[in-house]
């Protein structure tokens, strides 16, 4: 075998001494995602975009138990649409790429690749919705969005086209609003907690880091190994300044013409980075059983003697298995057992069966866990239920373990002595009166932005005093490095 | 109610009289599709888009089990790549939507919004592929694609972006490449005929209507109700083409470096058009009831009495079916049951029960067939197994009704005199000497190009003589005027 070949499963950084050349070593040389010839703009390979299409099959399925429709909008947005809602374009139009020319005719006006859909949508919206009988309208689009970031692109976690869902709703009334908020951040709990094994934060931004446009805008904030904080899934509720921008009107039951309130939502393929950083280790990837394309993998050992015996065991093993879980037999000749070991546990595949000689002789079989490198011999009757409760018990150790992580990460004070000295190393939990000012100041002289305000520490900022100003706090926010 | 809103479900063309105005109406006020802020571009609204992921989802499945692989590649190709490949550029390039600015910057090279993906995804598989070992490659991806069309775009038929997939394969031998694409066709045949309930015609593509950049094409066609033909999906042989253009070799277990044979195949939301051509009547959408997203509705009808009764009959009934069929039970105040039949009608549900005071007294339920029109009572024991079977049934003969039009369309002819009667009026089988003279002068007299050379009549050639030169006929070609 060529050299170059041994080598393409090798990681040499380690993940505590230096994670962004771990993370980049491990997405890359595991396979699960590349590089492309457009800078900054990813590959997802099978073992990615499968992690994907099932977290989005999941959210999609709760989703519509929900009420929540899908449909398509256009992957273009005139210039002057999205210059309508004045803070949306400001957020927005210094990262988007824009369409000049087709073919060789120069467009009449600029065309805007998507960067989120609010204004193509509410467009449409202003001439579908007439009356109180069109409301609500609860809609959902997966698709990708392009956005031209000019800092360093990670595949991943910051790259020039993701994918995601956006939720859009219109409601006539905010009571009904809330409510949905409420739901949707209930499901991406669930998806992020059930299929990323990932726990999460919930609360609301401040008003610096909300959504352009928005009126308030909750998300779930992870907690990554190296201490810093990454945004998960967000909603923003936007009151009525789109539809004011976009004439959005009803004819109520009283006869009264008024605004529709809406909401907006999304959850990214940035998941899939936070999972890979929250999970894996210096061997490779480590996959959540779920979102594991393959999630068992079967390699025969017939160094001397018995190959066809073994062969056919192991193909009996596979038989047994592939139908209630999605297994691979690695029975390739030109590669050893050892090389396979290898490859598999860089592309975090939960479990390795290893079939010789003795598991033959005494009708067992050898199972290897990736996640805690236990090793354990199990018979073959009752094979598929043994492996599908490890499975899931592979899934709680992850979400246990990343659960723990963030717990003993979550640091309470009141003194900015204290923020200051643990500014980093996790959530920052401090009182804070809310004004903007404070906010900028303590990520001026930290590095610290407010990464959101947790829904279950408000009720601990009565009687406390701001970390910075020292005038009563209104908020507990979580102060963080982030992502 | 505003006439405004009576108005909207209305149509006034005829789909015998004025084919093309007719689909117009009935695809925009029936709300399965709407037209947006961007010409030529369209959004699709929860019934069309349902339509087409109940399809991908049944390709994709299919595709799965067939041992393709689903990945993402992005959005956007440098000008240099799409460049490589001579055939390919020239045909893509005029309807390229090109980006020449993010943000306020000017991109040092411009980037083409996918046409069709070869391009990028083989500058990949360049770098992928380097022993047998690493083939075949069986990739697909769903994407959306955007080609700039200057003719009218009509919503579903000719947009400026659509949705599709788009498969991409590498294999070591000519061999395999062809096996897949028998598999592939197979794949296509079945969804269009079991989901779309659309038959169609198989064959290859002449060398002037075939894909840019490959040796061979195939498609299956549709004949349209005026008698024009309709593309659908399409696979084609690329050979060693692209693998030369973008040195995609590998070293085989001879030590020998070769190129790699490619294939690449599309199904597209083009399908729905057609689907919405074949089966669609004066009165509105038929949807063929796999892609329904509501299947039955349910009307309650309580003119004077027994109000309560009678809702409370229909949720029993909707109760009883709801977990086995997408059903609706439309108890708005608001609306008459008239208006609702009007509405469920156009928008081409393909069941309707109308539940009033006879049925509740009774114990019976009013069924209603969108396709026939056909009206009869049923138990309401055994209601959901008589509901399925009669969904399977309405399938069945939309699917017979749309083979016979296409079979008693099929003019197998020998003379040009006949020919030229005939065009128009479905596919004039006649033979052809493979020359593109003929071929360009047939289209140039009457307007009709070969729309494919039917596999299952290639025998039929022997023997005859070209309908233009009289030359020896190599081929049976399908003539057709097309949309």
């Amino acid at each position: 075998m060529p050299e170059e070949e041994q080598k393409k499963y090798m990681l040499t950084a380690k993940k505590a001494e230096n994670i962004s050349e771990w993370y980049t070593q491990v997405i890359i040389n595991s396979e699960f995602v590349d590089y492309s010839a457009v800078s900054g703009m990813m590959v997802y390979r099978p073992d990615s975009y499968f992690a994907w299409d099932t977290l989005k099959e999941a959210t999609d399925r709760l989703f519509k138990e929900a009420g929540v429709q899908n449909v398509y909008f256009p992957l273009f947005i005139p210039e002057r649409l999205l210059e309508k809602e004045k803070e949306h374009v400001e957020g927005f139009s210094p990262e988007v790429a824009w369409i000049t020319h087709a073919g060789k005719s120069e467009l009449s006006e600029r065309l805007a690749v998507r960067p989120t859909s609010e204004t193509i949508m509410y467009d449409s919206f202003s001439r579908w919705i007439r009356s109180w009988r069109d409301l609500p309208i609860r809609y959902n689009i997966w698709a990708s969005v392009v956005r031209w970031e000019f800092k360093h692109p990670t595949p991943l976690l910051r790259s020039r086209e993701f994918l995601w869902n956006e939720g859009h709703s219109a409601f006539a009334t905010l009571e009904e609003a809330e409510k949905e908020r409420d739901q949707i951040l209930d499901i991406y709990e669930k998806v992020t907690r059930e299929y990323l094994a990932l726990p999460g934060i919930r609360g609301r931004k401040t008003e610096k880091e909300k959504f352009s446009g928005a009126i308030a805008s909750y998300s779930i904030e992870h907690l990554m190994p190296d201490g810093y904080s990454l945004q998960g899934p967000d909603h923003h509720s936007d009151g009525q300044n789109f539809a004011k921008a976009f004439d959005i009107q009803f004819t109520d039951k009283d006869g009264i013409k008024k605004y529709v309130y809406q909401n907006t939502y999304a959850i990214s393929t940035r998941e899939l980075g936070a999972m890979v950083l929250t999970h894996g280790d210096d061997k490779g990837l480590v996959l959540p059983p779920k979102l594991a394309r393959i999630q068992v993998v079967i390699i025969p050992i017939y160094n001397n003697a018995k190959k066809d015996e073994i062969l056919d065991y192991s193909r009996l093993i596979h038989e047994r298995i592939k139908d209630k879980i999605r297994s691979y037999l690695d029975d390739r000749d030109e590669y050893t057992p050892g090389w396979k070991y290898n490859e598999w546990e860089i592309k975090g595949v939960p479990i390795r069966l290893e079939i010789g000689k003795r598991e033959l002789g005494s009708r067992k079989v050898t199972v290897v866990r990736r996640d805690t490198g236990m090793k354990e011999t199990i018979n073959f009757d009752g094979l598929e239920t043994t492996l599908q409760s490890l499975l899931e018990d592979i899934h709680s150790t992850l979400y246990s373990r990343a659960l723990d992580f963030l717990n003993s990460h979550i640091f309470p004070v009141d003194r900015y002595e204290d923020l200051k000295k643990l500014v980093g190393k996790g959530f920052v939990q401090a009182p804070w009166c809310g004004s903007g000012d404070c906010e900028d100041k303590v990520k001026e002289e930290t590095g610290a932005k407010i990464s959101n305000l947790p829904s279950d520490a408000q009720h601990k900022a009565k009687g406390k005093k701001c970390v910075y100003c020292g005038r009563d706090a209104l908020h507990i926010a979580n102060f963080a490095k982030s992502y």
